[in-house]
């Protein structure tokens, strides 16, 4: 399959994913929402959760492109972590968290989502801990242990994902609690990065 | 419904909880758990998402009961919260966080669960600011803000429960990370405590 066909496929899933939440998805209306008919879809995808693990490898490597950064500042990098994390990528993107909630509550039952899962979060915590471990060395932040500061970070970041959905809470009250524990631990304080 | 008829459905809940999941759970499996007959349930319960509304209740009820804490030394407070959230309250207890992060995805179809998910929230919140507020006025703590501790304690436990089903790992991880957080935010150490 092309970038470019499996890249319309993984869209329409997304979408579908917002409309009608995990449980209801299916391969059906994964189709509708592209140009393909389901059997093509089946081509290329056997199953809900093979087409989903793609989805979700997909997610990690969209999850990437949005942290990275070329700032060799480590203040910019964290900066433009927390924007990929508590920034929604776009209006339509309400419904996602809540599709990405219920898929989390599927790892325990099946292992390929929970190792793209884990794929995700230890990718997560090796950017925060890149960027406060270079911040310590320039003398930008306090000293602190980069490992512990990513886990709490990334750690607070699910918390803000679960608040979100099951509270119907603003994920803005964790960002300000993430800046305010970054800002004590490391004398950073984002709101003041330009 | 008696105490006694009401707890023992609740546990029938609990049980079939950790053995089907949410998505899975019916009726006639929780009847299944009591001694009681699938139309002596519905007696009571119109459907399964008025029962698992009562549920919820008998959870926020439960962990009221485990958190109580008769000690006047907000660290003991702390610490009897800690050990409610993250010490197990049996052996069998394995899959019900997978059930219980289930139940929070749901929260965004059913209002009820929400509402009883926000009641627990708060008075997980109240309990931890009390304490830390208790602390900061006797002197025990180093000053703090005892609302954005509290919040900050709680959003990790959800970070811990999010960690423990997606990525199949200990709660003792994020325990660490919050005793970590006290230490530094208010100078407590609970490992000291008695």
């Amino acid at each position: 399959m092309d970038t470019e066909a499996s890249d319309e496929i993984m869209q329409a899933t997304y979408r579908a994913l917002c409309e009608y939440g995990y449980a209801d998805l299916t391969m059906q209306r994964i189709a509708d929402a592209t140009e393909k008919s389901k059997s093509a879809l089946h081509y290329h995808y056997d199953t809900k959760e093979e087409l989903l693990d793609a989805f979700l490898e997909y997610l990690v490597e969209d999850f990437e492109r949005r942290f990275a950064c070329e700032s060799a500042d480590p203040r910019e990098r964290l900066e433009k972590f927390l924007s990929a994390v508590y920034d929604s990528p776009d209006d339509n993107a309400g419904d996602f968290p809540v599709a990405l909630l219920e898929i989390k509550a599927q790892a325990p039952y099946h292992e390929a989502y929970r190792e793209r899962l884990v794929a995700l979060d230890d990718r997560m915590r090796a950017v925060v801990a890149s960027a406060v471990a270079d911040g310590v060395e320039a003398g930008h932040f306090d000293g602190a242990d980069p490992e512990e500061v990513a886990r709490f970070v990334v750690t607070a970041t699910y918390g803000a994902h679960m608040r979100e959905v099951s509270l119907g809470e603003s994920p803005e009250q964790t960002r300000k609690l993430v800046e305010s524990y970054l800002d004590s631990a490391l004398g950073f304080a984002p709101e003041a990065v330009a």
